[in-house]
């Protein structure tokens, strides 16, 4: 999932990401929904949907990643967290209460359930207790969930997010709970914070045999291609991750042959298409030494071109998995795949 | 033209420069296209066309408005000008002969000659002195085209420049001189630099009565809708600025019926499309609502929409123009138009 914090994927217009990149569906988040445009505006507008004009399905996080990533002096405490908005200073109360019925009204097609997402490194009794947390304020979230109706006119969906640190039997506890709420996805969290690759994959490995096959599973927040390749090894269905569009504007491509740094003075008189393999039209139609140009000029068009580059680029990857598991032989390619994709160019 | 300073239209991808603004001609700095990517670059790129694939007419300036606006502790002599970049300081030197040298390597296909651009207010004595400069660098300039061959196998033309502030004998002056060049088309430099808009219209029509008419007339580096109307009144026929692409990225967006600052809070919850009456896609595609909240959450998409809006609507303008000239109803036309373009919305 392509991630458009604001409503927006940064860089891309919006007919770019369904019919250049393909994108399926999209991310938003609901701290910064929530703060900007705010509840009003997206209810009169008939949702996020209305708003952005996206008319596939989007998700929406719970907020609670952001709240303890970017708000100030954040407060925890069993019945929510307290937080001032990194924008006016505003103080707000997020519940879990709050939070489903804010993604009510933002419409998200996929409604995240309020967590803690605990920090890396974090030890042993605060991840316990924080587990403990987030699933009590899970039983919060599907009563008022399973208690309210959709406001448009279309269904939404809740997934529950199994925490539990880099803890192995923390993490097969939450999976169990998690898993046993049978809602119609569920969610890995807590990952991709900084933790060891190794670890990353074992966590994923335990949870997702727990978590049914038959719903999808999202790991989020993950990751570099690599990351998706291995986690689609181990199980996960559903990813979102900023780094292709965030790299994307400092310059770094993602290709199937490794990572370009555009900005590398190597790529000044290269003349050929951005990437020969690439799907989007971007790929074709300019080259490396323009793009460089764009960059070290610093012109915004250089993000845009590389946005596009880099989520068409994921989404191919992880089209490219799924015909892989499908024909039988994904393995084989994945293994192929991850050998190239950390290069650098 | 829309202006592509470093060889790209800023935040505009090229098949939206040609397919929803439907511009037929793009324009390029020369000072900034010598700076970066340099002169090898551009050689190696097969000129300008090969670097930014941009496959319909560019023209380039001769460097002269930006030695003058940008480089620092600039030295003007007899020969030509030396001057230091704004980007990393290093010393340059353009002459007459070196300005036609470059744009042959750009491969511009409308070259401008190199002229000193007086700033306003200007001093008679200054400003008789500096146009005769430019007269003598002009014969320079025509001596050196008319003795080089294009590098790319297309052809080149050199437009001369008049020059002579505010002074309507010094502009009759040159008008004159100008036209005598016979050359394949004429511009007028040295207006829309802060001089009240009267002078300019009062320069803009001394100077089309000499020049001739079946030649196109090109005025530099103008300006507001209300101005190319009035001038297209005058007898001008070609414009360029920087206005609809620089005032989109603050928020200012140009419409038929007025001027919209789409950060006004009065656009909070407007959800009815950027400009109805627009011309390209993104005027029905995104909101007012929408549009004012990427630019306040500092989304680059909001430049990217407002760009496409601008340019497009400036397209529509002087195909307006054009197509009133031949109804022969133009006067009325403009002056129905220019009540509504300044108006504040």
């Amino acid at each position: 999932m392509p991630v458009g914090t604001a409503g927006a994927v940064k860089a891309v217009h919006r007919h770019e990401v369904a019919d250049d990149i393909k994108a399926q569906i999209i991310l938003g988040n609901t701290y910064h929904l929530y703060l900007r445009p705010g509840m009003d505006i997206l209810q009169k507008a008939g949702g996020l949907h209305g708003f952005n004009g996206w008319q596939k399905p989007q998700l929406t996080d719970s907020g609670g990643y952001q709240v303890y990533s970017l708000a100030a002096s954040r407060k925890i405490s069993e019945s929510g967290v307290s937080f001032q908005s990194h924008i006016d200073g505003a103080r707000h109360f997020f519940t879990p209460e709050r939070a489903i019925d804010i993604q009510r009204i933002i419409g998200a097609d996929i409604i995240m359930a309020f967590d803690e997402c605990t920090p890396y490194p974090c030890d042993y009794a605060y991840a316990e207790k924080s587990m403990h947390l987030t699933h009590r304020w899970l039983k919060r979230c599907c009563e008022r969930f399973d208690s309210t109706e959709p406001k448009y006119g279309f269904n939404q969906t809740l997934f529950p997010i199994v925490q539990g640190s880099v803890y192995p039997d923390l993490r097969k506890q939450s999976a169990e709970f998690i898993a046993a709420q049978e809602r119609e996805g569920n969610a890995i969290g807590g990952l991709s914070v900084g933790e060891p690759h190794e670890d990353m994959y074992a966590m994923s490995d335990l949870v997702c045999q727990i978590l049914p096959k038959e719903k999808p599973r999202y790991l989020m927040g993950v990751g570099t291609p690599v990351n998706i390749l291995e986690n689609i090894a181990l199980g996960i269905d559903m990813f979102d991750c900023v780094m292709p569009t965030r790299n994307a504007r400092n310059g770094m491509l993602f290709t199937s042959e490794g990572i370009i740094n555009i900005r590398n003075a190597k790529w000044l008189d290269d003349f050929s298409p951005i990437d020969p393999n690439g799907t989007s039209y971007v790929d074709q139609s300019y080259s490396k030494a323009y793009l460089r140009h764009l960059f070290i000029a610093g012109e915004m068009l250089g993000s845009q071109i590389a946005s596009i580059h880099n989520l068409a680029f994921y989404l191919w990857l992880v089209g490219e998995a799924r015909k892989h598991i499908i024909a039988g032989d994904f393995e084989n390619w994945k293994n192929q795949m991850v050998k190239k994709l950390d290069q650098r160019l």
